[in-house]
């Protein structure tokens, strides 16, 4: 893509179910493809959305970020917030558009990244495709203390996609906990930046050690080996929530 | 139906979109009819569930309680909630069964009935089908006003439905009032009975008192005139919740 005179940063949140990721691909109905033509129809000019990251299939974002370049400064983002929800599936909902420096990069600039992971722990038919439903028992203090070990871990390549193409497996995790809520039991993770396929194996190998079947000594030796063979099976993406994205202060500056 | 031997309670929650609503009727999917025919396979006798009200087509119960009889008895009634749940779509589910006399019934013994009516105030992807979504201006101050009138009501005539066969359109409402909750405005109505229609007349009509196409005397002239004709437009289904229904103490006694 060539540059454009203008970038903007734009919040949006969407309900997976019906979209093979966020990410565009040949054949397949994708987040970022339907927010790039929503945008260049409505501002009449091809506009290409790069995201803070990807979702995979199934998987939901509360808030994901995205940056994109135009030709024409949009004046009353307001407008345009409406005008795009109004355009846009049930599915997407746009929050805000704002102007930001063309230093600001939706997923370079990224400090921090944080995902919810919801199960239900009864049946609920309002959380259908949006949250796992498990209701076999399972030791909620034994998960929370597989989950603070991985704020000593430095190197997560034991939950890395087989066959990834990272650079890097090193992340720096700053929050890992399970939690009540209600009917539901929810995991709060975040970290600088996630491996791909990471969170929902963190979540099926926790929720096998609450379930008893991996002790929390093996899980010290999953953390250690880096093999992701070694680690459980991943949870279902429906209860997989992108839930925020920080970035520095200055983002929303002045002409925020 | 013939009187069997034993009574039982039971509460369930459903997600109203795929449904003509609670009651049974030909040639449309009705909660009660799933139910039954739910009921009746896994407990292997002819099974017809009460239910302690009706909901209309796209109305959610978050708590609905029925009543149905059997020529045996239910050991173990947490086995069957979960065989229940296991078994029906995932639109419904069952939280609780328990034995009751038989002088109690699902809906003659009801002595409140609680709805909740969730307006987006933004669009949000989560909850397509499960809220209206409003984004216009609305003055909640007015709304409130005019909700908290109708605890002086006695007749709710003026929002039954047209042709409505109710002996009587006396209600007692305990609870009238609109609450800002988070992206969500939500109306809560508690009252002995309910009218069909009368809560989403009521917050159709509130909310064009929000919007200033009616004013609070005319609102007045509303309630005092008894003609439903005189109210504003029903609000859309997809936004009312069955929320609670409660009984004597006694119901959940000793068997429960």
């Amino acid at each position: 893509m060539n540059s454009k005179a203008y970038r903007y940063f734009l919040h949006c949140s969407y309900d997976g179910t019906p979209y093979h990721g966020w990410q565009i691909q040949p054949n397949a109905n994708s987040v970022q493809e339907t927010l790039n033509t929503a945008l260049s129809i409505l501002l009449r000019e091809e506009v290409y959305s790069i995201g803070a990251g990807r979702t995979d299939t199934g998987v939901h974002a509360r808030h994901m970020v995205v940056h994109f370049e135009v030709d024409q400064v949009l004046k009353d983002c307001e407008r345009w917030v409406y005008k795009l929800n109004k355009y846009l599936p049930d599915s997407i909902a746009i929050q805000r558009i704002f102007s930001v420096s063309k230093e600001f990069h939706a997923r370079f600039s990224a400090t921090k990244r944080c995902y919810v992971y919801s199960i239900d722990r009864h049946k609920d038919p309002f959380s259908v495709n949006k949250a796992w439903l498990y209701r076999g028992p399972l030791d909620i203090e034994k998960m929370n203390k597989a989950a603070s070990a991985l704020l000593q871990v430095k190197d997560f390549a034991s939950f890395a996609k087989a066959g990834h193409q990272s650079k890097t497996t090193l992340c720096s995790v700053t929050r890992a906990e399970w939690k009540r809520e209600g009917n539901q039991w929810n995991f709060y993770i975040e970290a600088d930046r996630f491996l791909r396929n990471m969170v929902r194996a963190i979540v099926g190998t926790t929720v096998e050690i609450g379930q008893g079947k991996i002790t929390l000594a093996e899980w010290e030796n999953i953390i250690l080996s880096g093999a992701r063979s070694e680690a459980g099976v991943s949870a279902p993406a429906c209860g997989l929530y992108l839930n925020k994205i920080e970035y520095p202060i200055e983002v929303e500056g002045p002409l925020g």
